[in-house]
């Protein structure tokens, strides 16, 4: 419901400056829109007493026709509340509210042209979301956009967690620093594990942007519903503190081809005082997006898998059918990964421990020669290596009630892709897959489009509703940066679109802090295929001569499958380490993937966090506690637990000798008694982690099990 | 078969400059190929004793590995010998002999990178092709070519018919000049007609490049098999009339991505000192092509066709629905021409004529948005107008006996068309449809990418591929011009690729040497969908305000169906139009469009043309003779005849007062008794022309019918 009211505004004819104003339905945000006497829009931000976005300039520059929308005259000023609940397919929720009161300006630009143009604000309780519309008009049909001139004036030097802007690759290690400090390419050049970098601007960051100010207020800065548009890269100014918005751009330079009526994305600000607000905001983001378009969601399935793919990142072995294709430069040839008994293997484990499905990759020709030369025809998604044996690996999976999760790695050609998607897609529903993860490692064909530029962010959109037209779950990586579209594509399960768990098995890899700044950054967007569950840590394990691990202890690991939500869900480590710790992977068999509620219970970006979620249509309830490189100590209550209910906690956590480098796989697994009285103390190792299931005890279980204190 | 020798060669280990020759079979063309002390490699073509092409440099630069490929040590020279006749599918010729003598150098880098080249020369007696060939070696796999370095060394300020080098057009009125006075900028300036022009560069020109020299010999440069690489343009230097290679760029600047073992398209040199020779040398460049890749050619089928497509051009219908699409500007709407009664309409006409198929365009929804903002989703291909009943129509021509041309206009969006190639030819094959005319207006997309760039290349030849793989028949329009490729490909019947017909309806048009020249040009490498057959020739007829007209008399139009060859051939008139002249349309319901022979007859670029071909499978012959803005009259022997037997002679001609300016439809009809020894005297009016038809003669009618004298 949307309850419209006219604003009484003073609309003189002579020009005078104009100011319009909302707030948040609980009146702790406060936006103010002004209109100057020679046109020029502006807005500004404040946090209950505290000025989060000084006064900053809005606006449009167009190419094709030619026009700057920086001047306008105001046709209309309207304001509304909203007020509505919807129902999740998946989520970290079941439902959400969307809660929040809208302004919207109708403008004119004031110039020749006569374009109409509106700027929508949307303030919720987390946050303020803005976009520019262009409404069916007269004036303008197709249009290009040279640019977007969109402003966040902060009001200092606030620390703020970044990666480079970059057209390419969303994969960078964070940096924490003040954005002053922020240098964009020396921290790309850094970065030799990546593919395919584009740099473009030595002050230039990504979003989801996080930042934290010197009066304590935590700030987000991030888009939603990026459908038909480039991705917005945000440039510094020093000097200011302003940040401004800058769109990928196509092959020849131009930003956007878009048709009245249009709408960019939302641009969107969260802030709060508390950093477990900001996680908690990721609300906001599915909020601003389109309800499902997806009618009939009955094929979709929240689910764990496992997968024939962590062989190929520790160098066991091959993508490849000539065994040269691994994760890790090495010299002698290994095996080929995807062979018939090898994925018999992980199917038989997955069948055993309740897993859903099990990844294949490198099951299809074309990985001796995939990328790095911008070659177009490179896979057809259709022919199986000759030790695949397609056939045969339908009919076992279905015999063992385990999905196959199909792989269509594109290598960036995406022109290649979508001729093929048809057939690629009947050929998964043919062998009984109905998942399928693709991938966009190498630069992107069409040649001089970039993976964040609006052709391929069309691409993603179309992959999401051509899987959807077959009913086939999706799982994307190396695409854009999400910004929510989930809500309204539910087959779009996940993405990676980050620097997830696989470089650590042959880079430098991903510091302790890494994980507890995810969610802050990327996952505000959407879930992240991030493949936790690594047990055997360091790559030693395989080579000794190796160096590289991953930056965690063992139930570090398991916490993640709480802190760092997927529906569909990793386990990502080789059945064999699994099975040497059947008692830690009881963790990832119990744990959900798919939620009633989610709590984040205490947060610092870069340093812990702990959140506990509620499995969905269960009275489970189950706890992730992760630090960064430093050993943490918390007391956490358990008042999210139903106050009528006793639990038998399983608490899975650090060794006391446990240590990220020297010490990784020491765990200990304790059961109690628990109830939404007790707290618990939660030791975590450097680089360590807690995880902790909670299920409702039976009269016998309350008895023989000792209760926690 | 091919008879390989090795050629003696004084290969000394002190650095001398080499030469290697060869000749053509009658050993009327001289090919000399020289390796310079340094390394450079050079080549020179005489004719009889004339020179033809004076010493000019080949070579190549790469960009990925950076290489300068234009200094070679020798590794081997080998010459061979091929002679072989082989069948066509369909064309001029029922069948083709190759006869040529090969020089294959194979080359190495001098310097540093190693990397194999080879550079492989064939002399036929009609001309020379060349090219450049990476085999297979371990020193390049994948590699992007920055340019190539072929030269053509003229002797002289030859005169030549020229239209701009550019990368997206073809459809340029010819220029008629020296070379010194090629001027490409103002003469595409004036093209104001094509909706997407490109030129590049003043001195640039597009191939067939046909010239003629002070010493009397006819020249003409094209290439051969473009199938995967750009087109070549080539840049004149006035000072040494030297002709460069210039390649069609891609988006970010590259001319072509290939890899090892990868081949050039085939450079190719036509000369003679008779210009009848030049149009029937059209058959070297179809032996530089490979064979029928299409194993079942048994659906590829010549025909002719009438359309509901004339009538858009001179503005009685429209193309979209909501009747505003025509092809001059006019204020005033008109109905959607292709509605179903409408359709019958012209299925009834191709029926009662033996035509064999009805071309409608604007079937489909998109016509009121298709072009000009360089807009992605355009057209569907599967969702008619609802005026466009597909399933009536589809019953009514087979009950008919007439196969619908279904249209896929692409407004240049690649992509778009790629994505729904598939169901699109599924489409066509469940409503009846085994032919598809293509249309290429507008900027390509993907975006920065040209029509004769590489990814267009081989998008033609993916469609091509396609349709082949679906039975279908495909007629490309706006393409890269042609190169021989319809051998390959024979369901690829034809292409548009030139300034065809419909320019004469609303614009400046094409002058009456147009047809002249086009079968020394455009026409050397494959068949035109030229849309010959226009009776009602003034525009002024449809639209007293209109001056368009088309710059011919009636009869020439006949002529037209003989001289410009095209397996899929229009009658592109209005039904009413030949109704009204249903004697003169007799020529087209008899003349053929796939042919046993072909001789060109009496010829001058851009002055006159006389043809004549046997039908295939049958006695019949047909006459057409062109000529430009003068009147000019011919003895023409008929020596080609069978020496055995008498024939019919029926002879379309401008009548005495035909003109075609002030009295264009004038023409009379006569017929004769003629055999082999018989000559005709063909008197062609200003912008006239001459068809005649041969059918042997019963003995009734060479009783009844007056002889020829």
């Amino acid at each position: 419901m949307r309850y419209l009211f006219l604003l009484f505004i003073a609309l003189s004819l002579t020009a005078q400056a104009q100011e319009f104003k909302t707030t948040s339905p609980d009146g702790s945000i406060q936006l103010s829109v002004s209109l100057s006497a020679n046109g020029n829009i502006s807005y500004r931000v404040n946090y209950k007493t505290k000025a989060v976005i000084l006064p900053s300039s809005l606006g449009m520059k167009l190419k094709e026709p030619q026009v700057n929308l920086d001047q306008f005259k105001l046709i209309n000023v309207d304001s509304s509340t909203y007020d509505q609940t919807w129902n999740t397919v998946w989520g970290e929720y079941s439902s959400i509210r969307d809660h929040h009161k809208e302004l919207r300006l109708q403008l004119q630009d004031k110039n020749s042209s006569g374009i109409l143009m509106n700027i929508v604000f949307r303030v919720f309780n987390e946050g303020v979301g803005f976009r520019y519309e262009f409404p069916q008009q007269g004036k303008l049909a197709h249009f290009i956009v040279d640019d977007e001139n969109t402003q966040f004036h902060l009001t200092g030097d606030h620390k703020t967690f970044w990666i480079p802007g970059d057209y390419d690759s969303n994969e960078y290690p964070y940096n924490e620093t003040k954005l002053s400090q922020v240098d964009a390419f020396p921290a790309s050049d850094a970065a030799v594990a990546i593919s395919v970098r584009r740099p473009f601007n030595k002050n230039a960051v990504q979003t989801p942007l996080m930042m934290k100010s010197n009066d304590g207020l935590y700030i987000n800065i991030h888009e939603a519903a990026l459908s038909n548009y480039p991705a917005m890269d945000l440039v510094i100014d020093k000097k200011t503190f302003t940040l401004s918005s800058s769109l990928v751009p196509d092959a020849v330079g131009n930003k956007a081809y878009l048709a009245a009526p249009a709408t960019t994305p939302w641009r969107t600000i969260i802030v709060s005082d508390k950093a477990t607000d900001i996680i908690a905001a990721n609300r906001m983001i599915l909020n601003l997006n389109e309800p499902s378009k997806v009618a009939n969601t009955s094929f979709i399935k929240p689910q764990k898998f496992v997968g024939v793919w962590w062989e190929m990142h520790v160098g066991l072995s091959s993508w490849d059918y000539s065994g040269g294709q691994v994760g890790s430069q090495q010299a002698t040839k290994v095996p080929h990964g995807a062979n018939t008994a090898n994925v018999k293997r992980y199917i038989d484990f997955a069948a055993k421990n309740g897993i859903d499905g099990v990844l294949v990759e490198g099951w299809n020709t074309g990985w001796e020669d995939w990328f790095g030369k911008w070659k177009e025809d490179v896979f057809d998604f259709v022919t199986p290596y000759p030790d695949y044996d397609i056939n045969e690996l339908t009919k076992y999976a279905a015999s063992k009630g385990v999905k196959i999760i199909c792989h269509h790695e594109t290598s960036g050609s995406a022109t290649n892709y979508e001729r093929q998607m048809d057939t690629a897609y009947r050929f998964m529903l043919n062998h009984g897959m109905n998942s399928v993860k693709t991938g966009y490692v190498g630069r992107i064909i069409p040649r001089g489009e970039h993976h964040d530029g609006q052709w391929m962010v069309r691409h993603y959109v179309r992959v999401a509703e051509k899987t959807a037209g077959y009913g086939i779950m999706v799982d994307m990586h190396e695409p854009v940066r999400p910004t929510g579209l989930q809500r309204t594509y539910p087959n779009w399960m996940a993405c990676e679109a980050a620097r997830g768990n696989e470089f650590n098995a042959w880079s430098v890899g991903n510091p302790p802090f890494h994980e507890t700044l995810l969610p802050f950054t990327r996952l505000m967007g959407g879930p992240m295929d991030y493949t936790p569950g690594i047990f055997e840590i360091k790559m030693s394990h395989y080579n000794p001569e190796k160096k590289e691990q991953v930056h965690t202890t063992l139930t570090k690991q398991l916490a993640l499958y709480v802190t760092m939500y997927s529906p569909l869900q990793m386990a990502a480590d080789l059945p064999e380490n699994y099975e040497a710790h059947m008692d830690a992977f009881q963790f990832i068999k119990d744990v959900a993937v798919d939620w009633d509620d989610t709590r984040v219970l205490q947060a610092e970006p870069g340093d812990y966090l702990i959140m506990s979620r509620k499995a969905k249509n269960s009275p489970d309830w189950f706890l992730g506690a992760i630090t960064d490189e430093q050993a943490r100590n918390f007391i956490q209550p358990l008042s999210f637990l139903d106050a009528n209910k006793k639990y038998v906690a399983k608490i899975y956590h650090d060794a006391p000798n446990a240590d990220w480098q020297k010490n990784p796989m020491a765990y200990v697994i304790d059961s109690f008694i628990v109830d939404s009285k007790t707290s618990v103390k939660l030791n975590l190792a450097p680089g360590g982690g807690t995880a902790i299931s909670f299920i409702p005890a039976t009269d016998a279980q309350v008895k023989s099990i000792k209760k926690y204190k």
